[in-house]
């Protein structure tokens, strides 16, 4: 078994009492409407950091001797550990140096930096920077802080299962996201310690499947562009593997529109901000509904440190999947007056114009034509499509279009 | 006094329970950090119906005699009254009629179809859908129920007040959305029956004064487009005025910069999903934080039912607000290579370019020259600044111009 017991996690839980929240756990009435299953939320988005990282960081931090604590700590991050060990070191007065990639976005250094961590950026990965940790620990006798292969951390984040199942006795699944595998072990050995029957599913990023490949004996490729950045990790832990194996009933993946979906759906159904790795688990729900019909599924909404710009686009981009942003792309002759004839017929047509662009520079054109692409909200698909209809029949040459409403593409 | 007392509130809260949820009362680290007081959020948008108006509506219905139940009920909201009336009445198995203004918008209309209630449109004013749900009342024998002037609607959003107050009994000051005055009515008879102390301070959209108004003996306009329609109301309450006048200290009024900013804060650092009129407590904090300072404040965010193009608006414009995303106007000579060199530019100067407009049949412009604008991402105003003096050195012409990043204009 593993070297992370029921007591060491009951102990965490007593290390962190009132200095983490304990989060609310509460079930959610529209989710369980459109997944059929009923659905029970958890929302470490709440915690003053943004994630569950707190737990794990905070039980480590207060297991240092007093001279370790003098020493300091260092760990390795590019998001949510290093603000949840920053945070946490320099409350208890224990100076912290985060090492992070040189890519890192700004406003992560800024905000690691303003709980009063130092931040050395180093090479180009998570890995590189993690030689450079474990040089500080060499060289400067700083304790690492690992994100997750480490007891101290798992029996931390198992205080999330205590706590839910404390909440809500009758849940039989668990979905947890998965990255390194802290999360997902902690909870599992406090869940399964609780109550041998439930089943605990993780998830991960489909772009990122290591654990997958490690239980599979797989070697899928773990790379690309994700908006779960915070569980698509390469490494899987030597620690929480064996953990995994013997009490996760499932790893599955998320693929990326469902990632997006799922932060969609939090926003908008649940009013709360999840990031793509935050979402991983309702992702998970939602792309494979049949799975947990009928069952009592306890998601796990892990952190919201999401990018505004990224949510807003999500948002936005979900909306064009669905109509309801719409562009047409309507080939007129140019003479004056055609552009008012087009905007009244869409207001006729009860749709909300947004932007319009009239364009007559293209060689696909006649020389004495033009074309205006209109970007229009409308009530759903069904309308987009009479709207489409009516212009044809208006005797104009129409066709779909992109319409870029997202604004700002995830990258 | 009023006619609703504490016992109707405890009463209420009875009745609901089970029903309705007992909404997460939490301290929010992050917004005391950057107001100076010690906030506490009590979380309303996570209703089923993502607003406190449940608790009202529950408490009406569950009063009706059997023959009213049979004969159903009518409303009049374009808003949350409407989904919350319609979800209550069909879970206990009452017609709703739900008379909405003809300008109410497809998605809410949808919303409250989808609870199960017939949905009638007409007028343009929620005072002339008011007129019909009468005439509704008077010829059909539905019961009308009110979205604020009625002592069961009051005393059922009096149960947030009681809930806050076990929570967190030292709060000593509740900052409270005030449109028709129902929820603060209610609140403030159940907290001052508790804490006789504590202070109730109310908040309404500037534009809509109402309330204010009646206190002040003013008569400033009620009128302009808010993102806080959910308290853009123009009438004053028979029955929750004089409470108003008696147990709240002050109602204040929150300007639409600040609505906007609070939505945005609670999306970006409370990861809570706010509608305008549900974040006008913050607004009224954020507006005025020495008011505030020192004070343990609890915020009753009431609901979370915003559009989510106006959220992804909204988080966006901050950002341009913040110089975060910033666009300049770069007058060239037309001449091959000049865009590649200026992107080469930016992007030395470590700005991610998010759009580019070239452009050139503009008559301000020299017959060889052209303009570009480019949108780019920055770390902060120093970053912007930084740039900006960057291109004026490498001799370029250079304005700043509004960005049009938020996509979609708040309307």
């Amino acid at each position: 078994m593993s070297n992370v017991s029921l007591d060491d996690i009951e102990a965490a839980r007593r290390t962190i009492l009132g200095h983490v929240l304990e989060t609310p756990a509460l079930p959610s009435p529209r989710l369980s409407v459109i997944t059929g299953a009923e659905i029970c939320i958890k929302y470490e988005n709440l915690q003053p950091t943004g994630s569950f990282k707190e737990r794990g960081a905070l039980n480590k931090l207060a297991s240092l001797t007093e001279a370790e604590k003098k020493r300091g700590v260092v760990a390795m991050s590019a998001g949510n550990h290093a603000q949840a060990v920053a945070y946490h070191a320099t409350r208890l007065g224990i100076a912290s140096t985060i090492v992070m990639p040189e890519p890192t976005p700004f406003v992560k250094i800024a905000a690691t930096e303003a709980h009063g961590a130092r931040v050395v950026l180093h090479g180009e990965t998570v890995a590189e920077a993690e030689a450079r940790a474990l040089k500080f620990a060499a060289d400067d006798g700083l304790v690492l802080v690992h994100p997750y292969d480490d007891p101290k951390i798992i029996a931390g984040q198992g205080t999330i299962g205590l706590e839910f199942l404390e909440e809500d006795p009758a849940l039989d699944t668990l979905v947890v996201p998965v990255g390194g595998g802290g999360l997902i072990s902690g909870i599992a050995i406090a869940a399964k310690a609780m109550k041998p029957e439930i089943e605990i599913i993780g998830v991960e990023a489909a772009l990122f499947p290591s654990i997958w490949n490690a239980l599979h004996g797989a070697s899928r490729p773990c790379e690309g562009t994700t908006i779960a950045e915070g569980i698509a990790v390469k490494n899987v832990g030597k620690l929480t593997l064996p953990i995994v194996k013997e009490l996760v009933s499932d790893v599955v993946l998320a693929e990326e529109v469902w990632l997006e979906r799922a932060v969609n759906t939090f926003l908008t159904l649940q009013k709360t901000m999840a990031e793509g790795a935050g979402a991983a688990g309702l992702a998970a729900v939602l792309a494979d509904p049949e799975r947990f019909r009928g069952r009592r599924v306890g998601i796990v909404l892990s952190g919201g440190n999401i990018d505004p710009r990224m949510a807003a686009s999500i948002m936005v981009r979900e909306l064009e999947r669905d109509d309801r942003v719409v562009g047409y792309r309507i080939s007129i002759q140019d003479r004056p007056g055609t552009l008012g004839t087009i905007a009244t017929l869409f207001g006729t047509l009860g749709a909300n114009i947004l932007e319009v662009h009239h364009r007559r520079l293209f060689l696909d054109m006649p020389a004495r034509g033009a074309r205006i692409d209109v970007i229009v909200e409308t009530r759903d698909r069904a309308h987009a499509e009479s709207i489409e209809r009516a212009l044809a029949e208006n005797g104009y040459a129409v066709q779909r279009i992109d319409t870029g409403a997202g604004g700002f593409e995830p990258v």
